[in-house]
């Protein structure tokens, strides 16, 4: 990307070995993220660029000397940042604190929309896979790099539980996500906050009960009308504005919680005094995603969920702009990249 | 109070019954709180005033006809904020978010600092001490209206556990109560935030193992170096200007706490970026002290704690408003008020 809407494919040097702990990743599938639309909207000219792509499935090429846990062959999902594995936080399941984290396709860091890309601390930060490359299971397995661990963080850190009531304030991948995870938690009533027929049809099927169409205060209103007059136990802010913030604050129960997982735009948090004189709590923030494959992978195996379904459109490397823009403009929900 | 600065002793109406589910009660401990000294600093000029103080001791003189668990001549303990205990929120142990919520001495309820008021809700509101009138330690049981129970608010919202390393933001008397409350709950490391030597001195007695006397980006830096470099599991925040708050989430360690009970002075939090990315939760609010004083009271009738050192002044009625002035100037950490 070098700057707002100005996505290019182009040539690089080949990804290759630098440190013995990498290893280098053949990217079977990739796709485009919303927060990827943040730059996309708003990035300044670059004649450098920056490498996009944080969530990807592939094959292990090649591996450093001190690689010890994967080999050449191996199908791997790659969570959207890089861990160790061995510092206290990574320790914790709480990866995306490690003291090595970078996120993929920031920073300079390379991106994963991409034939192929360099995995610093592969052991730490690549998950293997326990199917074939070309599994039916595809799409589903390529959301645990992000948006289903995302989601499911959201709703951890809004601290969802068998028969809570929840919001979820966001209708992109990661708010549909974020549904998944709530029913999966046990939630009794999932309010999701969307306009969008495809998206709120999807969140019903994942299992949405409730679906707000308005924002703002009128939004506040028609969920506390929907919750007895007090609002949500948990609210899932998957957005990022400080409007969503605001309205996710207000809507929270007195004594609930909301879990953030929308980057946040701006420096200042609206609703303090709002979230202080209810006794909300507001948490979250980038995703252990690596932390949470193990728990919802069965559940993707088995059948159980299908986070996959966020997917409504698959391109090929070339068409990676088109993909970006069919994103941006909401005729996407999210889009799968087959190099 | 008739405005900054501006406190008078005037003589009002008695206080009389008038539901049902009320009392009268006589004041035989008051004080002035932390929390007061915002109205002291910045009311406006009003001609009808506010009656203050909201944290008290007394002895019930009245009872309506529908009291059923109180009777006159009890000694009682009345915490800050009226709450039913009947609704659901009371029912969960959050009674400042219960139904029927009022602050003592705001929005023109009457107040504590003062021989006798009206209490609505006294079944719910009042707690019944075990202790006659004038037992030595009535000014530590005072501190079960307020301060203890918002200090324990503080760690219980920041996730305060054995072991754990906890700063705690502001050396008022409800900081204080926060290392108390630390403590209590066996953190391990316990950083006051203080610059005052009585203030600092009385932490250190109550259990704080480090004292901290920078502030903003210097005060980051030192308790990042005092905690291996992270910060501390939880952090208290007992000031509630966006200064300590943004202070309080930059030393929170990643995966963190903040617990919130100084009263926000803005409507907007700053560090909403820094506590996201460090994965850093906020929460906190008015303390449900009513429902703490059980837990808490066995430990003050045991001589375990003793947050009744925070009193370092007393004062008649007549002199309230120096008491005022006295804490205004940090002359005095908190005052007692005996009608």
């Amino acid at each position: 990307m070098h700057g707002a809407g100005d996505v290019r494919i182009e040539n690089v040097p080949d990804a290759a070995l630098v440190e013995p702990t990498d290893a280098i990743l053949r990217v079977t599938r990739a796709c485009i993220c919303g927060s990827d639309l943040w730059p996309y909207a708003s990035m300044r000219p670059s004649e450098t660029g920056q490498s996009m792509g944080h969530e990807a499935i592939g094959i292990v090429e090649d591996v450093g000397a001190e690689v010890r846990t994967l080999k050449r062959g191996d199908l791997v999902v790659m969570p959207f940042a890089i861990s160790d594995g061995t510092c206290e936080f990574c320790h914790e399941g709480l990866q995306t604190e490690c003291v090595h984290v970078v996120f993929f396709g920031n920073n300079g860091m390379n991106g994963a929309q991409a034939e192929a890309l360099r995995i610093p601390y592969a052991d730490g930060t690549l998950f293997k896979l326990p199917v074939g490359e070309d599994d039916a299971l595809m799409p589903s397995l390529l959301t645990l790099a992000d948006v289903l661990g995302t989601g499911h963080h959201a709703a951890v850190a809004a601290k969802v539980a068998k028969g809570k009531s929840v919001a979820v304030v966001g209708d992109g991948a990661v708010g549909l996500c974020g549904v998944i995870a709530a029913k999966r938690l046990g939630a009794e009533q999932i309010i999701i906050m969307g306009r969008h027929s495809d998206r709120v049809a999807l969140a019903r099927e994942f299992g949405a009960t409730n679906v707000v169409s308005e924002r703002g205060g009128e939004a506040v209103e028609r969920i506390r009308e929907l919750t007895g007059g007090f609002g949500t136990h948990s609210v899932l802010e998957c957005v990022g504005l400080n409007e969503s913030t605001e309205t996710a604050i207000s809507i929270a129960r007195p004594g609930g919680s909301v879990g953030r997982v929308g980057v946040p735009q701006d420096a200042m948090m609206p609703g303090s005094q709002t979230a202080f004189y209810r006794n909300v709590g507001v948490g979250g923030g980038p995703a252990p995603v690596r932390a949470y494959i193990e728990g919802l992978l069965p559940d993707i195996l088995e059948g159980r969920i299908q986070p996959g379904k966020v997917f409504d459109r698959t391109v090929g490397l070339d068409d990676v702009p088109d993909g970006y823009r069919a994103m941006a403009e909401r005729e996407s929900i999210k889009v799968m990249v087959r190099p």
